[in-house]
């Protein structure tokens, strides 16, 4: 949820969105006023905090679907968007350090349309509640004309003491994802297109972008064995998403180009598709895996608790410096990409920068 | 939220829209499964109720907005809209008897339109979460290129023991609505028609309709002080909303038609509006008062209690019997009036059966 800069959003003006939209959001955080005290986390996270009865903070989480913003339903079954209307959600209460317990559905869907639809829609969001230990006990139906308007609630819980946030990055501290980078954007890339690549390439770049699979585990280890010092999901791009962490955090950042993890599958793909492997990596949307901020003397016993968990070890980014922007180390001197989508970094990068 | 039957739907096919869209929510629940025990309430009822820590259940209501489906933004300023998309969720807490408490605001919002706008939308919004105790903690914001799509999740609590419902009600207990009904349904016929009655007349209806108040402090006192058997909030109009109630306890009921509680000011607007004021009473939706029902021993317990706390006295509407039906008593004879929504009881019932 608050999502400061939606790249996917295609009515924001290029160049301006990130402030247009950051603008609105802290305009309405001050309409509505400061939170009252057990508010532990409010606008600005990827979840909100609160601290009830219990040892326990309650987190909740909203995210809204679209289509024809967010999704196509021409390569999206309702079985996948029903995967997928959980799945950001449980990334978000992943991105926190949390389990995520009750959902509510709000499901806007044209009179037009045959309802028995909905119930392929509702097996894909089942399919996600069991596999992430998600029941949904209730939500409303409405007639939405224009096409489909899906919003999932979704409640989650973790210890106090234990819960991460975007806001605790220090200077020095390492930079990792849980998963190499790109692979949702490329998947995209090849559906809009109507791509045809090979199958053992496109059809797991295709999967990354339909059913992403967040990566609770990981989210669960960092914060169990309180291994990180800031958390996010990278939901709009690492360009986008490392830049929340450095302004939560209150540092800079910066990113070795020749280091960044792409994904192989990626980079194969990436000559087909005509776009920069490295570009769909640092500013692809969707990946759904998380980025973590850690001090250095942690880094044996995060490669250890992972393995012991028996998740894939995290891929290095960068590091967090003093300042508050990120910036892309290049042979051609430092880049600015901070806050920077898929479309506007385009336009300023290219490979010969590299 | 969780509307079986939404007569504002404008899509669903006459005579068939309660039948289906129970079907389609049937259907979800059980694509979504038994719910484990920590939910007290699932889909079906006002709210989601969950048994956390600590002496009060959790609750947990969704509602969505569409613009074209749910409101007009021809005849309501964005302010009132932010305070109508609070106060029918405050609405869904007040029908347990609950505390409002927490917010997030999903805002979606058309890319060509001035984002500024929206902070109109967030002080009316505001204005209604200080009227009510609510601190809005967080949501989204996204892209809706066809129209404004508004869905505002809110928590609430309510002690375990206090908690109402929709089951509960049983043969012979009293039927009350807390305030004179087919006000919003009037002052929306108003609205849509250009109509110009006198001012004092038409402007309270209007209010009704654009910036319901709900009976937050009656549905605290019927909980604190276990006065009803059922509850629930006028939502989709008394003959919808009281049969939710019987069909949640297994049961009838028989509303005298000359002693229906009809706003005056219904009765005086009706016939320079060519409607039946009664059908408005019965049919029209968003009067968001509650309706309960006690057993007949409490009816002087109940106004003393309302006197006591400085509330209009409950209204009596008619009384639960064995069955399953809502049945209208007139002259004619007993009308089955369950779960009719305005247009259609329009074709079947005239002032003449009356």
């Amino acid at each position: 949820m608050t999502h400061p800069t939606d790249k996917r959003d295609p009515g924001t003006p290029p160049g301006d969105a990130s402030l247009s939209e950051v603008a609105l959001i802290t305009a309405l955080s001050r309409e509505f006023g400061a939170p009252p005290a057990a508010v532990v986390l409010g606008i600005g996270d990827d979840c909100a905090a609160l601290a009830l009865d219990g040892p326990d903070y309650l987190l909740l989480t909203v995210d809204t679907l679209v289509e024809g913003v967010h999704f196509d339903l021409a390569y999206t079954s309702l079985d996948q968007l029903g995967w997928k209307s959980l799945a950001v959600n449980v990334s978000d209460i992943a991105a926190m350090g949390g389990e995520p317990r009750y959902a509510l559905l709000s499901l806007g869907w044209p009179p037009d349309r045959d309802r028995c639809l909905a119930l392929q829609f509702a097996a894909g969001l089942a399919r996600a509640a069991r596999e992430y230990g998600v029941a949904v006990i209730g939500g409303d139906t409405v007639a939405a004309p224009e096409g489909l308007v899906i919003t999932v609630t979704l409640t989650g819980q973790v210890p106090a003491a234990r819960m991460l946030r975007r806001a605790g990055a220090r200077p020095g501290d390492l930079i990792f994802v849980t998963g190499p980078l790109g692979e949702a954007a490329a998947g995209l890339e090849i559906l809009r297109r109507g791509a045809k690549l090979a199958p053992d390439l496109q059809e797991p770049l295709i999967a990354a972008h339909l059913t992403p699979r967040p990566h609770l585990a990981a989210g669960r280890l960092l914060a169990r064995e309180a291994l990180a010092t800031a958390l996010i999901d990278t939901s709009d791009g690492v360009a986008t998403d490392l830049y929340h962490v450095c302004r939560a955090s209150g540092v800079g950042a910066l990113i070795p180009a020749a280091a960044v993890p792409v994904s192989p599958r990626v980079q194969a793909a990436a000559p087909a598709l005509g776009v920069s492997a490295l570009n769909l990596a640092l500013t692809g949307g969707e990946d759904y895996l998380l980025l973590f901020t850690a001090a250095p003397e942690m880094a044996a016993r995060l490669d250890q608790a992972f393995a012991r968990a028996g998740l894939a070890q995290p891929l290095p980014l960068g590091r967090i410096v003093p300042g508050d922007r990120v910036l892309l180390s290049t042979p051609a001197g430092d880049v600015d990409i901070s806050g920077r989508g898929y479309d506007h970094f385009r336009l300023d990068l290219t490979a010969e920068d590299l």
